[in-house]
């Protein structure tokens, strides 16, 4: 790492760690890792990734944050900094950095202070969880569209940005992420919208990592099916038809990764 | 390839390719490119990738089909054939495999025929499109979700799979594949849909090529842009606040990707 402030600045590259397991890290990210000088992350990567990089380059930015500022307002500042010094910086994100991984307010803000940047896309876990577990998100018979959406808010409340009746009425597939404590919340606005109790719904925890999980239901019974398997962040739900098709392939599914990966019983 | 028909079965893997640069094939899908026996693909890998997997490997079944089969039920009769004959086969997919991909058909068709496989997730169009070009398809403050749609279908015909009107209401991101065409069709269905004339839109075509082209405008002109910079498939189309911060961003974004990357001005 330099710290010679003279030193021309350096380029910010906006990263996408992939769901977790290192061998879907994209070509360039893998060799962006190997050249940065330093890099930034928070714990989403996942360690089989961060145990990757050498730990003298590697920055936690979620702990770092003090009282005075928030952990955005933390990482923010230190790409500056850090690109200023003349390092070239790799941004680690968790899935694609710009599926709800506000790497969008990172890049405006590298942008208002002129630092050079990079974007490189990685494997987002909304479309390579149920992937990976045998779902496809989209079916040219039952899924001409397919809608990720944060759990996170309160459905219940009047000013939620996330319309869970419009959702259900597009017809296609839905993938909640960071969906685990809310799930009883939007499951019940989801049949309050007339989304049938039947539909076909799976949570996929620690897609790709060795502990790799799933478990399916109903979207009647899947808060049930949570419960009893213990399903913990950070998991996708995926809601619609097409979460029945795990049921179909799973015996010749190869790549349920990781030798200790746990199958939940098909309900 | 193996003509042994006594061998053991090999695997098929669905393997997502990407966008189309080549760095952005992960590292186990490079792995696979590169041991597999037979690696069957159609054009949307795009050329860079392509050749680099060596000629005498590589089945296009684009062109295979004669008329007795559809290129679909041919693909699927072919991966059968060639896994039976003890062949690792690659079936690699432009992106990801299960975003528009026909992906979970073939899955289901190897599962029926008793024949292992594994799913390996691509770097989407969808995301990385947008992405690459300045615009992240989510944003705290102003897309809570992102919905990925067919333009393919007739957004006038009765039966429509595609619910217009739905998707405007959502209020999060649309990213329109397989749209160049019909965008006269959707843009006026989400106008009819009340989506404000105003609603910034953005076309990035051959996203990661070296001929990547972005073109901008709203819902109302989007479509004169589309015609006067003669923008052809494929390409992604984005709706929504999110493609607004192309403009505010482009200046700083270093990875306009390849060298003969043509930028149009901003509108
Ligand atoms: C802040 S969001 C970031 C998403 C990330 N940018 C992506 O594209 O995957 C965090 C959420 O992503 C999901 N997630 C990330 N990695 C995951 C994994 N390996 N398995 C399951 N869900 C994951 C969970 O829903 C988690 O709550
Ligand atoms: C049959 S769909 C397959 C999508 C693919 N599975 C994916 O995940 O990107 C084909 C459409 O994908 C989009 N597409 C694929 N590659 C693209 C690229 N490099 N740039 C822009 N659009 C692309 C276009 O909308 C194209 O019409």
């Amino acid at each position: 790492m330099s710290d010679d402030s003279s030193a021309a600045v350096g380029t910010v590259f906006l990263v996408g760690s992939g769901p977790g397991d290192p061998e879907l890290l994209t070509v360039k990210a893998r060799r962006l890792l190997d050249e940065a000088d330093v890099v930034l992350h928070d714990k989403l990567p996942g360690p089989e990734i961060l145990d990757t990089v050498p730990e003298e380059k590697r920055e936690d930015v979620g702990k770092r944050a003090g009282g005075e500022w928030t952990p955005q307002e933390y990482t923010n500042r230190r790409l500056v900094e850090l690109a200023r010094a003349g390092n070239d910086v790799v941004r680690l994100k968790g899935g694609d950095p710009f599926v709800f991984g506000r790497g969008g307010e990172e890049m405006e803000h590298l942008a208002s202070e002129e630092i050079p940047f990079e974007v490189v896309p990685g494997i987002t876990s909304a479309i390579a969880g149920p992937g990976t577990a045998g779902i496809p998100v989209t079916h040219r018979d039952h899924a001409s569209s397919v809608s990720f959406v944060t759990g996170h808010e309160d459905p219940t409340k009047e000013e939620s940005a996330v319309d869970w009746n419009a959702l259900a009425a597009t017809g296609g597939t839905l993938v909640v992420l960071m969906g685990v404590g809310k799930l009883p919340d939007y499951t019940a606005a989801l049949r309050d919208a007339g989304m049938a109790p039947d539909t076909p719904v799976a949570l996929v925890e620690r897609a790709t990592w060795p502990e790799m999980r799933v478990a399916s239901g109903t979207l009647d019974d899947i808060v049930d099916v949570r419960d009893s398997e213990g399903i913990e962040p950070p998991a996708i739900t995926v809601i619609g038809e097409v979460a029945a098709t795990r049921a179909r392939v799973v015996e010749f599914l190869r790549n349920r990764t990781g030798a200790a990966s746990t199958e939940v019983p098909e309900q």
